[in-house]
């Protein structure tokens, strides 16, 4: 196969758009494809500081990348989940990453803030360990973005991500969901930064390629947590639709973003106000994130009971989320 | 496994609903379901005249056989598409049921009434053999249905095939098709009559199982046209999620049915009126069936140019789709 733009030999395959590319000018259409996501959705403006959710992996490294070839302000977010020696690794792979370019890592360590780790936030509140994850990231990213003065977090979801959830959200048809899927999340209350999605044009094997040719070494293995995780599933049924009709991800999430998000966007109507414990904004009293720590913190104590204490089982005051600079 | 109702050896396992029966008890789940369906989403009531559209298959079968046993006024109708022996077999299964139970079977031929298959529909149209399929066999139905005097015409969809083709909607995000997808769609205009699916909470596999144990003989095969159709890919990527998650189908579909096609439903304002050529009701000038046989008729003649003109060659008027009562 011959590339699209010099006619020499392609390395890599754009199916859905019916096209392939020599490395070099992959590179292009990376850009080009990250760039329109950008200032066609305004999800930021040169000179904006830029906070990337860094975990090591393909995407968020390639955003990172990317976004400083391109001349954004963006500095990266670690969160060490306390996951064993996979949190270990990407931890590594993130900060080798950051240390080669010459960037700034800022690190947030759950292990050492909270006293314990994700999963034992998860078993202590009896959720599953990615809903107990997914909550503690999401806080953790905006409370460090509001506290250390970032306008926007941008994550690393690609198209296959977009898609995946979108097709888990349709499937059991959560409207509320529904309604806030989107490559912007604009900040509805001052202490609720911008979300952004860069990559939502850039499917799972080109995030790969671009990491593959640009020289950056991530981490490969999933988290031992996803495995049996129903978001594997959707992707597996989407990828057997997507070989049989190149774009059909696309199809499915750009096909929701035009027609189907504009019919459901009338179902989020949640007001914000802030979490008495910690300032953060929640829909309720206590926002999600205090109500699992202070849960998790308390089971701690009664299982220790007798023991000494200790300082992370602070009771109903949440530690500062306030990172350390590493890197 | 044990019979939930009798606690004898269960025959047949309804895994989404987390049970399993034996033949009797079954058969009677079935029919509550199908009676649920009929009352709930006020399909008809005893006395109305239903046609149900029989193609041969179990679907179609297991509907007219479950109609009668429960006591409504149902008919049967095959419509002769022309598609080689496939069609040959499909009638006389057809045929076979309804005199074995002693039945009405309507029966519509479309070669006999305009001299071409509803492939040939399809060629002279440039359209896919499966879209002036399902163009012929919506037309005619309701054409039967309306000059025959029944107030509603029942299809043997199923809730495979109804979470099918809501999946091919949402992937292409056809927000004008998701309004019309309905188990129930209320006449709208004086000669289109209403559409009903009573086995939309019947899985493919229990419609078959039904089937099988009442002793229906149906046409297995699928309609050779069919093969690589993208409906069968939904079915394939369904299935994978329905075996990791039984009620993904069900979920899927009946959560559209309750929390998104109210989102949707505003999106279809189409106005009805008479096509010009056969009466029936239309949203363009010409309904969409008449424009198809006009064309493909006008294809005819050309390609035959010189021939001796045949009956079925008839220019503007389109035949009167009168089925010979058969069975």
């Amino acid at each position: 196969m011959r590339c699209q733009r010099c006619k020499g030999d392609a390395t890599v395959e754009v199916r859905r758009h019916h096209t392939a590319f020599c490395n070099e000018h992959f590179i292009e259409f990376f850009d080009r494809q990250v760039e329109r996501a950008i200032e066609g959705e305004h999800m930021f403006v040169r000179g904006e500081r830029v906070l990337v959710a860094v975990s090591g992996g393909k995407d968020s490294l390639a955003l990172w990348d990317v976004l400083r070839r391109l001349g954004y302000d963006a500095t990266g977010l670690y969160i060490n989940l306390g996951i064993g020696t996979y949190s270990e690794e990407s931890h590594q792979k993130s900060v080798a990453f950051a240390d080669a370019q010459g960037l700034e890592l800022l690190v947030a360590d759950i292990p050492h803030d909270y006293g314990m780790n994700v999963e034992e936030f998860a078993r202590a509140t009896r959720r599953v360990s990615c809903s107990a994850c997914g909550l503690s990231k999401r806080y953790l990213f905006n409370r460090v973005a509001v506290d250390r003065g970032f306008q926007v977090v941008a994550t690393g979801h690609n198209l296959d991500d977009e898609a995946a959830v979108l097709f888990g959200n349709l499937l059991h048809w959560q409207t509320e969901y529904l309604a806030r899927q989107a490559p912007v999340l604009p900040s509805t209350h001052p202490r609720l930064v911008r979300k952004v999605k860069p990559l939502y044009r850039i499917a799972e094997r080109e995030a790969a390629a671009y990491a593959i040719i640009r020289g950056i070494d991530y981490i490969v293995d999933e988290c031992p947590n996803s495995v049996g995780a129903k978001s594997l599933l959707y992707k597996d049924a989407l990828n057997l639709l997507e070989q049989a009709a190149p774009g059909t991800k696309q199809s499915l999430y750009w096909g929701f973003l035009e027609r189907g998000r504009p019919l459901v966007q009338a179902q989020d109507n949640a007001t914000l106000r802030d979490c008495i414990h910690c300032g953060q904004p929640t829909t309720a009293e206590v926002c999600a994130f205090c109500r699992m720590t202070e849960r998790a913190a308390e089971r701690m104590r009664v299982r220790r009971a007798g023991d000494a204490p200790r300082a992370a089982d602070v009771p109903d005051e949440v530690p500062a989320a306030a990172p350390s600079a590493g890197g």
